[in-house]
């Protein structure tokens, strides 16, 4: 069974959603990566956000980019924290993308992150650390990562020098 | 049977799409207004979005604010053109609704207009145009709405002087 | 007899502009194409815009960038609709074709599509859903289109995995 | 046992936050709201991020203005997920506020939720969401609050006609 | 016989471009204020500004809110100078304006000035500064404005004391 | 006796402000080249502003990126009437250049043009448009000019086909 | 003998600017506030910033809008350090302020603070800061001033509850 | 004894500070470089803000990007003056490492440089200015620079004829 769901609404998202999955992976939690295109596929995005808390899903991480509706809408069709991550987008840079993730109404959250790749490796955290909430085991190895944040820290240090 | 759909995700909304509305009456074209949010009744945009063509409606004006994903929605749900109307918002003044509702990916169009009530009034205007085009009573209407418009100027050449 | 005039104000336009171009010939939709510049040439544009109706087009498509007048200028010169293509501009990245091309004041409306190459092919679609209001040909070629997409998504998903 | 630590640099920030505070309290979760400055007393806030886990606390709502560095500041010095909302501020209307949030490096993740009330109202029930991944009775009640939007849209649609 | 033409899309703008005839008044420069839209009036503005230079115009003064294409035209159906002058507009400030003016394609220039009444007036002494090439009286006349600006200063320095 | 300056703040803005030393020489317009620093000779700046009305020059053109003082410091140091081009900058892209160079207190006017080398090209127009206030050989190159647009667009025409 | 001279283009900038020298009494340190304008009266900012460091002045704080010269135009004559206060604008709130200031070329800092107010406010303390370093009176003071700001969020504190 | 300490948050910030380190080099200012980063090291952050006066430290010089908290959590932290270097970003460019700086609230100054390259030199020579307030030689060395940046000039001027 997935504990966390990583959608986004074309493949040629994934270089940057992978590094939401890598960091899942570090965490030992298990997820699934899938196509799901708010725009393109309507209503199979609709059947996934309806059917991803009885299939065992905790967290969804979103990936998007322009008029990035797929975060959004999900979040709009379940219980689940929805984490959103806006792609960089190719003339705008992604301002489209953050705009149109995180300026939700009120009612219907978000969780954003930053554009591009540093977003898409922080949704992998964040999502550990809202299940680190009620799993010590994901808690012990957010303590561990920091302290591995600390570490490559120090080295830059000593390349410096 | 109405001609024109115009729908909002909140009755807050109004104030401005009803700019939309008056255009469509000046051409004696039959619309209904709806409140339909992407985020709070999103099983509800679905349904009206499908059943739209099958209901007689030909155009779609959709207005949304910040996180505008109610036109982008509506346009991957149905073949009716859809006109979406960026409604300014408190904080980023319409920017964040304009590049939620423009900056569409390939294959999805909505037809955007200006932020606010411009773009509302446009859009009942462009409703018009796109019926004009097998609708030869909305065509001379239109032809009079410009000769309307050049009139404006020359009485405000006549204020201003 | 052409259905779409799509027009620019510069081949170098063309790039972008095949794009809208290419859409139109998968729906079997008639188009010309033509270099006719806002600026360098705003006599023959007035008198292609004047002249567009009569000769039977039905829609006009206009790509621009920078200070992008031609969608609007060709707009307030005839009853067809006009859709806009914001052009990616060198320096500021198509956010001023956007905004020079949807800021439009009420009583003429553009129809604006996203930024660069998806507006581009966005208003070969949003073409074809305006000749679709009257066109049974063109609203099944559109169910199609539609299909094609989310079987596009189904063959990126399996990619992914 | 506080479930939730709203906190914020300044009293002037309470109009916005508290929004977030009715929404808890909507779903009977427990919360403390402090004023704590990631500048002005940048020692008392590395205290209450270290010990907010040790508290009790399970999630922490940050809202901050212009330079806002207290939501990234708190998130760098616990596990526990911190939801930051972007304060509306005077001259650039938030858009500094929700850059200094959500642009985040690699490695320390806020989850951001929109500019200024909407954002704060949003934080509750995001925070909410994160606690119902193993907390059935919020999960419930959230449940209840979507049918109560969707009742809202209702009624929203009976005084437009 | 009038020397400059003030022209702008609409009575509204008058607030404002009135700075620019108020500067010409205090130059001796005579000058002529018309309405004439891009929009509403497209043909009438190309009889305008073809005719400009024959009337004996020498610098047309043009302000336009939005997408603001009256300069631009203008400056590309005449000889003359033409300036711009972004009118502030509701939703985004001026800055549609501004870019919709100022990023003409190379060819066709447009002098433009700051946006809103300070441009206005500063309209009025650039085309006293155009004029002055060629006009002693107009050269001292700024020479004494130039004066006046500086005794402005000295009697605010006071002030401040 | 030269008849336009050319200013520019490095050698570095050459590339760029080239293209305007050749559309004066298009005209047959004597220019002058020099690299002037607003902030690195800013003694050397007011000199070359005071001469140079009386050195014979009639406008000036001043190029400048980022915070760009060159234009509006000349500007207020001369009747001259001071065309200023905002340069593309490394990391803004020359909206701060626009910005520096476009939004002059009233009093102080900069006709400024596009940002980068349109807007170079532009600023050698706009010279020759001022100067053939009271120069009928360079209003004839002008008109000549003009033509030469309309051909090129013929051209181009021609190639898409 | 003056410490710090405050100088801003404008009267009108005092209710922002006096925030500065309220800080700067704070700290006991002597100032004058003067109205210099770089556009206005640029021979005599010239001699303002070249005599500075001669009359005993120590740092200068120089507030400006819109096009903002002052602050990098005096640091360019001056070895004084040169503290620039974005004044909130009218059209673009102060966006073109701060870009006007801060982004100086290479070999001309100015050291910028934030829009409006609490910038200005800001510029007093930086001052007291850059004073300090050599003077233990004023270094006292700012301890004291940093325990006051500590005290202020305590009070806050007491008042939310 | 170090006089300037330049810190960053990670050693891929280095190519763009080491403009910084050269500049203090030019004026024989001594200096440290250190990796310091404000959420991956929270609290070696705090102890070296705590520590630097003590350490003989007279400024502190912080690159930092994106959301980029060090330059104003060390303000927070010190008496000394501390200037904030905006890293030019990825995806914005450097316009959220900007307002991220700058924007500070009233209370916690930093002497905020442009974005990249020319912002860190300008560190180094604004580090140079706050220490020549008291400190005859480099006070020397500045008017020495000063005079290198107008030879640069002259220079530059030749290479253009």
């Amino acid at each position: 069974m997935m504990t966390v769901g990583i959608i986004m609404g074309s493949s040629s998202d994934w270089p940057t959603m992978k590094l939401a999955a890598e960091m899942l992976g570090e965490f030992d939690i298990k997820y699934e990566a899938e196509v799901v295109s708010a725009h393109r596929t309507p209503k199979e995005m609709v059947a996934y956000a309806e059917g991803a808390q009885q299939r065992g899903l905790k967290v969804i991480i979103a990936g998007a980019g322009g008029a990035a509706h797929l975060p959004g809408m999900v979040a709009s069709l379940t219980n689940l924290p929805v984490i959103g991550v806006p792609i960089e987008s190719k003339a705008l840079k992604g301002l489209d993308s953050l705009l149109s993730i995180v300026q939700m109404p009120g009612g219907i959250p978000v969780a954003t992150t930053a554009i591009g790749e540093a977003g898409a490796k922080n949704a992998g955290i964040l999502a550990a650390k809202m299940l680190a909430i009620s799993d010590e085991d994901i808690d012990l190895k957010l303590s561990q990562y920091t302290q591995s944040l600390e570490d490559k820290v120090e080295a830059m240090q000593n390349d410096l020098k």
